[in-house]
């Protein structure tokens, strides 16, 4: 329904795939000073003294991860560098250069993957990355995308998932569930577009819901907010999966149980009012819907008035010891076991 | 054909993502100093601190890069991480660590899986590298393979392709060709099969050539070697898509032209004899043919006497002005323009 019919299309076999890599990325500046080689050898290369380096990688498939018929594409290269940078951050560390490997079936023009690029562009722009290498090809159906993004942190910075202690506060970043009510609004609308291809759907209630979910961010604030706090999270995940999912990640990683506060845990307004259009319980989606990349970490109790009232950071629980569990304590005062429902789970539904 | 239709079938859903990553990866250990952190956490990471790191990906889509009817699902898995080592090693570099991502449709159990990682075991443990991380997905279509590799090299050993200079002497690693006609034989014992299932194919006069294709090495016996004789190339690349191609890099990004010795090509007798048979210019083939994973190389000429009778290193040429061009001499004596044709351009015939 986003999609314009009318674009003009330049087949990619005219270009070959060495002058689609350069056409695609000739407006791709190196930023940092540690990419010592870019694209346009056998491998990037990259210098690093001090730090350690980090590495992590995702697969983005069209039909399993992302819809384009409402996923636009410049979108999709946006979030599809933003969800890799989230986990270098969620490391405690800086995210410096990205590879993009993608394949298209011969139903994409040129235009198409300038659109995705014009994303990946203004991701690499945001987040201060360089785009170091990567792959193109053809595929048999569809799209798909697969990003390695490459970070750097002081080997004292560096947070895992398995160094949480019982005690330890456990505080996410912003508010959640917002990403997945986003993606139900716009199913919702897909099914009404496919009914009736003549209506125009008005997403004005929901906004922040569909921002969430089509150009999510990455906190990379946060790794500097902490920084400036004097606040080293004893450790730390991305929320992606659901806040459920990564709970379960730290405790069963680290070895400790956890008590979450299901009134401590935050919701945008929106999140509020859709789920009651939906007849959705908010704190089942809060803790199952996913693909909200806040950040999730815990921290030492003599840390907590470094961050008290920081309108960024929400302590939503603690940690106990492990024969505790992990555990929901609902406004009501009753425990319940955490279950590891990601969003892949409730999507099927 | 190759395919055992009675396995026990394994479903994937049964394991759930987080089961299916550590099912395959467990046995997967560490065996370099600078891996801090492998697989489990938001990213690996690394330590590095003399060395410069290099990054290298590659996409591998069934249907496009393999056909699963010939080439084993182990030996597809060490082909994949061979072809990306073999990048690290065209940067004069040693490949350290990798991450696998794959995605796979629910026509493969779970013991597809394992082979296809058992393959990529095997691959590790030869090479010396880390599995640091990945990521497992559902495809629509097929199975996908993205491979990124990570090494290391000595600031002032690292080769680029843009460096060459004119009268450089220009270096083949062991020989070529074979790759390519070992697909010839595969697909023409497939449209055979195709006809008469109950056929078996013989492959022993091919045996050579199926082995360059399902099982390709590449040559970090050669970075090695290299430093051994005390010679640093003065631009190197390996060959994946073409000895043609890859000659051409080399020229338009050092700015150089060569001549190349049609007589100096290093064929083996299986390709000369395969050649005869299927009444293809051997010559064509060494050019064009693609998938043989050597290395291919320029060095000084005052170098020429440490690599002289080396049996793994053939001078096949050298390097000239710009304006002279690339090009082939003949036997005959007569220079032909070299020109870009991959294997994928050739397949297609």
């Amino acid at each position: 329904m986003i999609e314009d019919k009318n674009q003009s299309r330049t087949k990619l076999s005219e270009l070959g795939e060495f002058g689609l890599i350069n056409h695609l990325t000739q407006n791709f500046k190196i930023k940092n000073s540690t990419t010592i080689k870019g694209v346009g050898d056998d491998a990037a290369v990259i210098e690093n003294k001090e730090n350690q380096i980090l590495v992590t990688t995702d697969l983005l498939i069209e039909g399993v991860h992302f819809d384009l018929s409402y996923m636009p594409l410049k979108h999709l290269g946006y979030k599809a560098v933003v969800v890799n940078l989230s986990d270098v951050y969620a490391m405690n560390g800086n995210a410096t250069q990205i590879t993009v490997s993608i394949a298209v079936s011969n139903r994409f023009p040129l235009e198409a993957l300038e659109e995705l690029y014009d994303g990946i562009y203004t991701a690499c722009k945001t987040y201060n990355i360089d785009l170091v290498g990567g792959d193109t090809s053809t595929s048999t159906k569809g799209m798909l995308i697969s990003i390695t993004a490459i970070g750097e942190v002081k080997k004292e910075d560096v947070v895992y998932r398995n160094t949480a202690k019982p005690n330890d506060l456990l505080v996410i970043t912003g508010d959640i569930g917002a990403a997945y009510l986003g993606l139900q609004v716009l199913e919702r609308e897909k099914r009404v577009f496919e009914v009736n291809p003549n209506s125009q759907p008005d997403l004005t209630n929901y906004s922040y819901l569909v921002e969430r979910q089509l150009k999510p961010e990455a906190r990379k604030d946060i790794v500097k907010l902490l920084s400036d706090l004097g606040v080293k999270p004893t450790a730390m995940i991305d929320i992606s999966d659901g806040l459920s999912s990564e709970i379960l990640h730290i405790c069963t990683q680290s070895k400790v149980g956890c008590n979450v506060y299901e009134e401590k845990i935050p919701l945008d307004q929106q999140v509020i009012s859709t789920c009651e259009e939906f007849d959705l319980n908010s704190t089942t989606i809060a803790l199952s819907g996913g693909e909200d990349y806040e950040l999730l970490f815990t921290i030492a109790q003599e840390d907590f008035p470094k961050i008290k009232g920081n309108p960024h950071l929400t302590v939503i629980g603690h940690m106990t010891d492990e024969s505790i569990g992990a555990n929901l304590v609902t406004r009501a005062g009753q425990q319940i076991k955490l279950t590891a429902q990601g969003w892949n789970a409730l999507s099927k539904d």
